[in-house]
This record gives structure tokens, C-alpha cells and sequence, in this order.
């Protein structure tokens, strides 16, 4: 299995993509790697590496910012280490990337080089959260507002997701809203309610609030990218300003030193249960490849945790699934079509 | 200072109601309390009590369930708790008036029996977050959706509050959105944006996610209801599970036990910190007279602290405040009157 790696993205960069990497390749021996960027910062790792075999270097010294203009950046860095790693998998070089960079560059790239999966109109980010049993969240941030349809393809492929990777049989799906009353929500998830509710396919369980998805009530949230994504930050937030907190209230005396050593081990298995870094690797759901996210801020674990996700999505056909479970007949060809053309 | 209580109202009724005002008046001595609901109920808690002088009770039986329809309720339970209450406070025989009811109806008896603001399009929740300096998030959950007028008016609500009631010079406003590069959020937040960033009125600081929000990086936070709503959740569904965790990791072993024993008073400050009763009160900015909403679950404690949020609110006036800072000349008199009639 290939997977092609844009070693220029994150807030780090090679530092942390490339040992992250790396430590993939010694988990998984049938794992090969290109690294996509500047080889002058790429080659030291490898060549410390006992991997180094089976990993190759494609130069590039482009590369698209944290803060660029997504589409933009995606159409004119024809050479950007982004949009290279993602041409492999649109002509077939690689199985799968992954791409730690500017989230919308790699929303846009998946729609534009790698182009979507017939009768996906949106693709969306899943986001494995680390609530009382995992919960997939989808869509973490890809598409910001959603018509009720996408929701609704949201929940299709949350749910193919969650049976293939996850094994689960039949996961309860769920609409994310301010309530779980049908007066709920707003008129666009009234209306996905509604077609999911007539929808054989999807074993949906209705709105659920954030508060009840800390305790995995779902084994699928499906929300539109800009909803989803305040759930995740909020969450991110909190746990942050707790940690914050019991260095300030805890650790500040003595006694609050002694207590949390003797609490060491619950305290590690608590943090490492609310730690992201654990599930560093989201898959953008809904394009005609396996294209996974690593968040911006990854270290070193957590970029080797969304190279687990990519072996797992490659060696689950999770895009083969969806294609089957979640895309559709419409004839949507030509919009495609001429999507692929504006990034020629 | 009259303040007509909804003794019916909350997960819990008057059992928590009255002893969490009753308290409150031992606290503020110039405090008059009317409570509403069935008085039979009412009246042990009142009998028992050192304040029972400046206590009276306004009996009926009609109440208003957790999960009716909102504006329904307000326009067909005339003899509701809720909606006697704010009668009181439309009549000027209350300064104020309090509900931990349903949120929705006591959303439509804001508009439809208290009526607006002039020139305040929707009201608004504030709510005050337990973050590392406190922060009013406007709205908590009255208004679904908004148009960026809307938002708009929160801005200049929530900064009013703020000045007035925190004694905060010039609060740094900001909406909440999915990043803070002005690429992000999505039409209506932008639109917001351009005009708060020419509203002379209003720091304003742009853009804020979830993540800053909990570091207290702005003294207001602007969303629409949902999307506030949305973040609240996720704050409290965090904490709730970040509390069953630590019961589950840390508390189940003899030497966790003995640590967290240790770290009993760190770790109480940081609950205490955390801890949402202790903003019990939220106040609906907007309307023509003081209405604060406690949590649906609130206990006493968090019924006395939303008493004294309404007993704040009275004291600074805040309903004036805002007229002469947020309201406008805006001529809505003819819907503010149909709205009125709506409710007769």
C-alpha cells in the first residue's frame, strides 16, 4: 500500500510529519511512503530511519499556507507538496494521503483534483471523537452550511464509516442540534430529520445535543462543517482550559502536588481519553479517494495515528463502501466533470 | 424591589424554586418576593422561613411543561404560572421577573407579554460562562437563527450588559465562528462582521472559535441561538463527562482515592470554577423589562444565584441601558403592538 504524504503541512511541518510518519512505516510492513515537500528537510528523517526502504521523496519546494484562500491556493500551487500528494491518488500512484495543512486546501483539493464520489454533492470531515465510546462526528469543518440532502449523505456515509471501520452493526445515527424535542432546530435539519426518518438505510436515532454526545449516545453525529466544528472546539477548548485549570488550582500547592503523583496513572489514562492526538487522523468522506486530515497543531503521535487511519481507510475500501452504501445513480457527472476542469 | 417568581417552572418545581429564592431574600434585604403556582406547594417552604414577611403567593394551578410548544403555551395557558409572572412585570406590579421553565416559553412570553425593546429586533439570552475571565455569550439559546442585524443588536446588548453590570470598560466583543481568518464563518456572520467592524458603538474583535473562548479572550461572544447553544452544550456535556471519567479512572483505585483526597480543595476550586450553578441566571436581553431564565436544572443554589442576577439586573437598570445604548428609533412600534395583541 502507497500512501503519499504532504510533509510540508501543519503547524510543524516536516519536523513532526516525517518521524510521525516514520513510525507508521515500522508498524505496518507492507506500508510504502512518498513524502511530498522539500527533500534538503524530508531526507535527514529518512535517512535515520530503518523504514528509509521503503519510502520515497518526491521535491517540491511549493507549498500552500495555513492562511491561504483554500480553492485559490488549491487551483494556481499547480506544485505545491498538497496538491502533488493529491494528484497521486486521483492518477492512481497512491492509495491514499494525508495532509496535516490548511483544512480548506484539502477540502478543496478533494473536490477539485481528487473529485468526488458520484452523488456526494459535499464531502465531510469525520472526526473520530473521544466521548465515552468513539463517536463519529460528520462533518467536522468541510462544508460549512448544508443543504438538508447533504446531511442526509452525511448520515450514509457516517453510517458505512462506522459498520466498516468500526464494525459496528447498524450505528445509531444522529442530527447534532440545540434539542432533542422535533420543535428543535432549525429549518434545514427539520428537513433532514424528515428524510432520515424515511430512510431504510440509516438506523437514525433523531437530534441529539452536544451533552448527551460526550456520553456516546450516538455512534454518529452528523452536523453541518460549521456546527460540527464548534462542537469540536468547544470540546478542545474545555479540555485545554481544564488542564490550565488544575495546574493553576491543584498543582499550585503542596498537598495538590502529592495528590495528583498518587492519582498519576487514573490521571494519564483520563488525559490520554480526552486526548485528540489519539485520534489524529480524520478522513474526508465523500471524495473518489482516501484523502485524511491531521490536525494543524499534530505532534509526532498524532501524525502517526492519522497514518493509521489512512492504512485503515485503504485497507477497508472505505471509498469503495461509500461509493456503494451512500453514493448514488444521479447524474451528477457533468458538475463533476466540470469541477475537475477548474483545477486543470 | 419586587421580583414574581415562577414557583412551577424547572425540572424540579417548587422544591427547589422556593428554597433557592427564599435564600436569596435572607441576602438581599430590600428584596420582595410574589411567587406564582400552586400554593399549596408554596406555602411550607414560605411558612418555614425568616422572610416569610416579604413573601406572597399568587395561587393557580396552570403551568407550563418542559416540553410544550413555546408561543402556543404563553397564547393559550392565560392562567399559567410563567405567564402570570411576567404579567406582573408588563403591569409594573414586579421590577422582575424569574423562570427556570421551558426556555422557549419563556423566550415568546418575553416578546409576547413583555414585549421588546424598541428597535430590538429579537431578544437574547446572556449567558455568563464559567471561562478564565467570566464572558457573556449572547445568545444562549432564544433566537435559532439570525440575520446579521440580529447579531448586530446582541453585540451592542451584550456590551451594554456588560459596561453596566460587570463595570467593564469598553468589553471586547466577538462573534463566534468556525476560525478566526476572516475567510471563515459563513454569510450571515460575515455580514455581521462588516458591519460591527464600522460600528463605532462596539469593540469589536472580529472573529473568536470555541477554544478562545474558554481563555476568556473576549469579554462578549455574539452567536445565534443555535450556534450558542451549541457551544454551551458542549462546555457542560464535557465537564459532566469529564467528572464521570475521573470517577471512573482516577476514584476506582485505593491510592486515586487518597489522591484526590489530597488535592480536595484545588480540586474543589476547580469545580467550583466549572460549575454552571453558580451562574444560575441568565437574563433575556431585549425585552422591556427584567426576565432571567435559570437553568432547567438548577438546584437551589443555582435558583439563589439566578435571584441574584435579577436583583443585579434591577439595581443597574440594565433594561434601561440598553434601551438608551442598543434600542433604536426604528419605527417596529406597529409589530411590537401586534405582537402584543397576539397575546391577548
Amino acid at each position: 500500500m502507497i500512501i503519499a504524504v504532504d510533509a510540508m503541512g501543519g503547524d510543524y511541518g516536516p519536523s513532526v510529519v516525517c518521524p510521525g510518519v516514520l513510525t507508521a512505516c515500522e508498524r505496518h510492513q507492507d506500508l510504502t511512503v512518498v513524502f511530498v515537500g522539500d527533500q534538503e528537510k524530508i531526507k535527514p528523517y529518512v535517512d535515520a530511519s530503518g523504514a528509509a526502504g521503503r519510502v520515497s521523496v518526491v521535491h517540491t519546494l511549493e507549498a500552500v499556507g495555513m492562511d491561504e484562500h483554500p480553492s485559490q491556493a488549491i487551483r494556481t500551487k499547480r506544485r505545491s507538496s498538497l496538491r502533488l500528494a493529491m494528484e497521486m491518488v486521483r492518477s492512481g500512484e497512491a492509495d491514499g494521503c494525508l495532509s496535516a495543512g490548511n483544512t480548506g486546501a484539502i477540502v478543496a483539493g478533494g473536490v477539485l483534483v481528487v473529485g468526488r464520489i458520484r452523488g456526494i454533492a459535499r464531502p465531510g470531515l469525520g472526526v473520530l471523537l473521544p466521548t465515552l465510546k468513539p463517536t463519529l462526528l460528520i462533518d467536522g469543518g468541510a462544508t460549512v452550511r448544508c443543504k438538508p440532502e447533504t446531511l442526509c449523505q452525511f448520515a450514509r456515509m457516517g453510517s458505512a464509516y462506522m459498520t466498516s471501520q468500526m464494525e459496528l452493526n447498524a450505528p445509531r445515527v444522529c442530527l447534532l442540534s440545540n434539542g432533542s424535542e422535533e420543535i428543535k432546530g432549525d429549518d434545514v435539519i427539520a428537513l433532514a430529520r424528515e428524510a432520515l426518518s424515511a430512510d431504510k438505510t440509516v438506523n437514525f436515532g433523531g437530534y441529539i445535543e452536544p451533552n448527551e454526545v460526550t456520553f456516546g449516545k450516538a455512534d454518529v453525529v452528523v452536523a453541518d462543517g460549521f456546527t460540527g466544528n464548534i462542537m469540536l472546539k468547544s470540546f478542545e477548548g474545555l479540555v485545554s482550559y481544564g488542564m490550565q485549570l488544575i495546574k493553576d488550582e491543584v498543582l499550585s500547592g503542596l498537598l495538590g502536588k502529592i495528590g495528583l503523583g498518587l492519582c498519576y496513572f487514573g490521571a494519564r489514562r483520563l488525559k490520554a481519553k480526552l486526548d485528540y492526538q489519539r485520534y489524529g487522523g480524520s478522513p474526508l468522506l465523500g471524495v473518489d479517494g482516501v484523502v485524511v486530515k491531521a490536525h494543524g497543531r499534530s505532534k509526532a503521535p498524532a501524525i502517526t495515528s492519522a497514518m493509521d487511519a489512512a492504512v485503515r481507510a485503504v485497507q477497508g475500501d472505505i471509498v469503495g463502501v461509500i461509493r456503494r452504501r451512500a453514493g448514488s445513480d444521479a447524474s451528477d457527472e457533468a458538475d463533476r466533470t466540470k469541477e475537475r476542469l477548474e483545477a486543470e
